[in-house]
C-alpha cells in the first residue's frame, strides 16, 4: 500500500475493487450499490460520495488499459503467440480485473457493451491494425481481437473442457502459427491456397 | 405450422420460444416464469404445468443441436470456412437461438455454464477431435471451437466494430487460413516453422 494513501483513497480503491468484484461475479444489472458497499465494508453512501450512480462507479471500475503498450507494437513471427499469453494472464488473475468485468457484464447489458466496443476499438485493434501491413489490416485486427477473446473467455471464465486443463505452453505453441496467419497473411505467397 | 398441433402442444411450443427469448435477452438469473408467461401470452401456471421450474424450463430451451452432423464430418481445405459460415448463421438467425440464451446465460451462472461445457463437448468438440488426425486433436478441436465462438460472439452478439460491419465472404475468406491451421497443423511440413 502506497505511504501516502489517505483514508479516502483508502476506501475509493477498496470500492472500486468491490465493484469489480461484483460486476465480474454478477454482471452489470444484478449487482447493486448496497451489494459493493457491503464487499468493500463501507456505508452505501460512501459508494454514492465517491462515484455517485451505480453507471459512473461501472465506468470507473472497468476503465481498464490493454496490457501491451501501443507504440511498442511490433508485427513479428512470435508476436501472436505474446499477445495471446498477456491476454491469458490478464483472464487468469484476480477475478477482480476490469476487463473481466466489463465483459461478463457487456454479454448482457448495452451500455457495458458499447463501452467494451470502444476499449477494444481504440486501446487495442485500431493500434494493431496500424502496426499491420497488407490489406484488409482493420478487418485482420479484428478478428485477431475477436479469436484471442475467445480462446481467453473459453479457457479462464467458461473454463471449457481440454481447454481448461491444457498446458499454457501447448496453447500457445498450438495458437500462434493461427494467429500469424492473420498478422501476416501473405496472400500471394500463401503456402496453403489452392491452386 | 404442422397440421396435427394441438392445443396443448402449441402453448408449449409458444413458451419455449417465449422462454429462449427471454433467457438469451436477459441471462438464467433475471429471466423470470412470470416474464416468459407474459410473453407466450399464457398464463404462469401453464408454464409450471408444461415445465415445472424455471430451472427445467431452462435446460429444455436451451437443448440445442450443433449445426453440423458429427456423422459427416470431413478435414479437408473448406472445412473451417464452412464450420465458421453454420456457426455465423446460427448466431446472426432470430435471438430466440437455443445456443444464443445459453451462452449468454452462460457468462454469469454456473449452472448454464456447465450445460454448456457438456453441450459443446460431446456435441462438437469431440466429433470433431475424432475426425482429426495428428497429434493434439481434443486440444485443437477445442481450439477450433473457441477461436469460431469469439469471432461468432463478437460479430453477431457484441457487434465489434469492423468485425460486424465487414461482408460475410471477407470474414470467412481472412478466417479460412487460420482455421485450417488447427485442423491441420502439418508440423513436420509447417512453413510458417522457424528454423
Amino acid at each position: 500500500m502506497p505511504e501516502k494513501e489517505t483514508k479516502g483513497e483508502r476506501t475509493r480503491r477498496r470500492i472500486l475493487e468491490a465493484a469489480r468484484q461484483e460486476f465480474g461475479r454478477q454482471g452489470y444489472e444484478r449487482a447493486t450499490i448496497r451489494g459493493i458497499a457491503a464487499a468493500a465494508e463501507c456505508d452505501k453512501s460512501s459508494v454514492i460520495k465517491y462515484f455517485g450512480t451505480k453507471q459512473q462507479l461501472f465506468r470507473e471500475a472497468v476503465d481498464w488499459q490493454a496490457s501491451f503498450d501501443a507504440a511498442e507494437l511490433r508485427v513479428d513471427d512470435r508476436q501472436g503467440e505474446e499477445y495471446l499469453r498477456a491476454m491469458l494472464a490478464d483472464f487468469a488473475g484476480p477475478r477482480n480485473d476490469p476487463m473481466f468485468a466489463l465483459l461478463r457484464s457487456a454479454m448482457t447489458n448495452e451500455e457495458a457493451a458499447q463501452l467494451l466496443r470502444e476499449k477494444t476499438t481504440t486501446g487495442a485493434v485500431d493500434p494493431l491494425a496500424e502496426a499491420m501491413e497488407g490489406p484488409d489490416a482493420r478487418l485482420r485486427a479484428a478478428l485477431l481481437s475477436a479469436v484471442m477473446f475467445g480462446i481467453a473467455v473459453q479457457r479462464e471464465m467458461l473454463r471449457m473442457p481440454y481447454l481448461a486443463d491444457a498446458d499454457l505452453e501447448d496453447v500457445l505453441r498450438l495458437s500462434g502459427p493461427m494467429l500469424r496467419r492473420l498478422l501476416e497473411p501473405r496472400p500471394a505467397q500463401d503456402p496453403d491456397a489452392t491452386p
